[in-house]
């Protein structure tokens, strides 16, 4: 079976001119001046994949089109569907950036540009993979490559297209190529994402702002209301203090707690990339549980009155905040913001509005999914380590959208990027030698699949 | 002494026409585009304070220049400061206006225009009564017009400018011409004007805002922190909880408060007003006095992480509050500066940054200052009501930067304007009959003020 690796070593120059040609085209989903663009990367990558001896389209979706990549096994052979996304983010500030962020640019041992890690190198790779076992040894797994051109946006569209292309989109397992390394030196194995229930909360006390010189001590203010509300959603002890917030979370075993204890996490190196912010949380949980297996309440933002430099002596009409909870299986969000008003009702806020704004259910794989097994022999292979099983990772993903869903074991192999590789940032990097052991990872991954 | 009265109603008509020209000059301060009408008011005002025989200059402040008259009544005879402004607000929203903001239009029993009742009246009925009373009996009071041009924009410079001119400006006496009566039949004597300590806090707790998924729930939230802080800061009650922050108020007679009670203060038109807000505020006093004679702490501004439309899974880097109290005597900012910071500490928001944007002292003058009685006087025999005695006003103004800083006898005697005049809003009016009135109210101050 070495033959897709002999391939890879072969044809690795091309693959570099590949991901530089993709990196070249600045495919900013947020920015409608890059829509062509976005469009332009899409038709690239469809191109990329006919090359490669996929069958390929581009997918409408009422935003940015999807590009789906698709080999046919023959029947019996497993379906696997890979998530990875074309789109970036922008790359502003640009004078922070040390190179073009749109060149693909050598520096030491990584390359340099926006979407470097996040999330061009997977498209490539993915593609890659697929071709080194198609012209070697044959793809024996049936393979749809999904690849999201709204990702950064937010996956606008992705439900809808998913739930309306259910039967195309079928698979036995999935796998989503979006997340990190556990450290620079150990890949992950990720089963799971957190969900969401994004709430905006606004109190209006009355129609107009207010002169405070003139009702200031006489009027109520709706700046007070909500900071008593925002005070109001944690204990002293920093214990979410919504009744029944934590009812429906699913207790983790305690073995596997114990046996991220002995990691070594690096809660020194997280508060780096946290911008210095002080570690707090869930009393009788460590950072990494506090991110993995732990729901949270955090303000987005708030708002009120007068925001400007100086002083201005006004009495806000209107205050607001956006709240969202990041939520762990089995809780679900609908069911969380019916808590949250009902906090609000109880606690003496009756008139205050909660809208929610954004609703995603946690999704997690049993840990023992067989075909998980495939993904951890195949990091092992290629890094001679075992990766770090991960339950749940801190952030959202299209977990539950492209898989959980339609109970599909999902999970996300990761050998790419890791904190410090300053996705998001200026001077966005992946490692090269990263990249060359994605493509091997992947490929063995969809050789291995089918056993 | 009818002799100036008779004068007045003589020349009604042009103090009427001298009140259309200075409204149809948009001196409207916070607009840059404006600087020049600002000046163009400037030179009218010095040149109507001639042409009444006044003498007259427009002084430079190194913002908008304040005009001055004087009238010199020779050794012996006491002199009066007057304080108004010629600068108005802006006239947004235009669309709501029912006639042109800058034209004096007569809407039944009222002039309708921008400045109509803040403060432009005041500026031609000083003017006027001072001619009347030059050109019949002779003004035996020295008397210092002051026109201010910056008071809509904080009154950036005129403390500099009373500073450095301080013996030009020595009096015995002053008046305040910039308030409102108690109610639309019912003229008011004001003794006083509430301080102001205004404080922003803010909270940073990282060098930039983080992803909510990748670090929601193990990292300190400035918006949490500054939710609690806000909260913080009253008592369940409505009490203000910063230790010793009532210390050095002082009391008010409780005849006094009798009388108020007895004064069918309107608290539903009040609410009205306040744009329906909720009436809240210190236990114990009533929605006057709580505008009156207590101190307050209310938020003007409030903000921090994502604030526009829709979702955004931000945390804050940072968060920051406006907060201003408004303060009786003998209390003092930077003394209620001190306590805040003190509260910060105490609470375990030490890191917490408290910067005093500003600070006004507040004051107020004796009750019983004799000069009162001549305005109490005048006031009954032109309206045939006693004015309703307020030791403050729930606003600041300049009471303290001209007068009470010096020992002088400061009052606000208030016979045009009431709540329900639209001042700072479109329609603003003043009745015909107060605008005769006050020209009429000021000569008999002027007058009797030397007996």
């Amino acid at each position: 079976m070495a033959a897709p690796d002999s391939y890879i070593a072969e044809h690795l120059s091309s693959f570099l001119d590949d991901f530089a040609e993709l990196i070249a085209i600045p495919s900013i989903s947020t920015d409608p001046g890059h829509t062509e663009d976005v469009r332009k990367a899409a038709g690239w990558v469809r191109q990329r994949m006919e090359q490669a001896g996929l069958s390929a389209s581009v997918e409408e979706t009422g935003g940015h089109p999807v590009v789906l990549g698709r080999h046919d096994a023959g029947p019996g052979a497993p379906t696997l569907l890979v998530y990875a996304h074309y789109d970036v983010q922008p790359a502003d500030p640009l004078g922070e950036w040390r190179s073009p962020p749109f060149e693909l640019t050598r520096e030491g041992e990584n390359f340099v540009a926006r979407g470097a890690a996040d999330d061009k190198a997977q498209v490539i790779l993915q593609i890659g993979a697929a071709e080194a076992a198609l012209r070697t040894t044959g793809l024996p797994v049936s393979l749809t490559l999904l690849f999201e051109g709204e990702e950064e946006v937010g996956s606008t569209h992705l439900p809808a297209y998913v739930a309306a292309h259910r039967k195309e989109l079928r698979a036995d397992h999935a796998v989503i190529a979006d997340s990190m390394m556990f450290s620079p030196t150990r890949p992950s194995l990720i089963f799971g994402t957190r969900g969401m229930a994004y709430v905006e909360i606004a109190v209006r006390t009355a129609t107009h702002d207010l002169h405070s010189g003139q009702y200031g001590g006489a009027v109520s203010n709706p700046a007070h209301v909500l900071a008593r509300i925002i005070a109001s959603f944690h204990h002293p002890d920093g214990r979410v203090a919504i009744e029944g917030f934590y009812d429906d979370v699913l207790e983790t075993p305690a073995d596997l707690r114990a046996g991220w204890a002995a990691l070594g996490y690096d809660e020194a190196a997280f508060q780096r990339s946290a911008g210095g912010a002080a570690l707090r949380g869930e009393p009788g949980y460590s950072t990494p549980e506090r991110l993995w297996i732990r729901p949270c309440l955090d303000v987005n933002g708030i708002v009120g009155g007068y925001t400007g430099p100086g002083k201005k002596t006004v009495l806000p009409a209107s205050a607001k905040a956006k709240v969202s909870c990041r939520l762990v299986p089995d809780q679900d969000p609908a069911d969380v913001a019916r808590l949250l008003r009902r906090h609000l009702d109880d606690h003496g806020f009756k008139d205050v509005k909660a809208d929610l704004l954004g609703a995603e259910k946690p999704a997690r794989t049993p840990l023992d999914a067989p075909f998980a097994r495939v993904c951890a022999d195949a990091a092992k292979a290629v890094w001679n380590v075992t990766p770090v099983v991960t339950p749940m990772m801190a952030g959202s993903g299209p977990m539950h959208v492209l898989g959980a869903k339609f109970g599909i074991p999902t999970v996300m192999p990761a050998g790419i990027g890791y904190a410090g590789c300053n996705v998001h940032a200026p001077n966005e990097n992946v490692r090269v030698d990263d990249y060359i052991a994605g493509i091997k990872y992947f490929a063995t991954i969809f050789a291995d699949f089918a056993h």
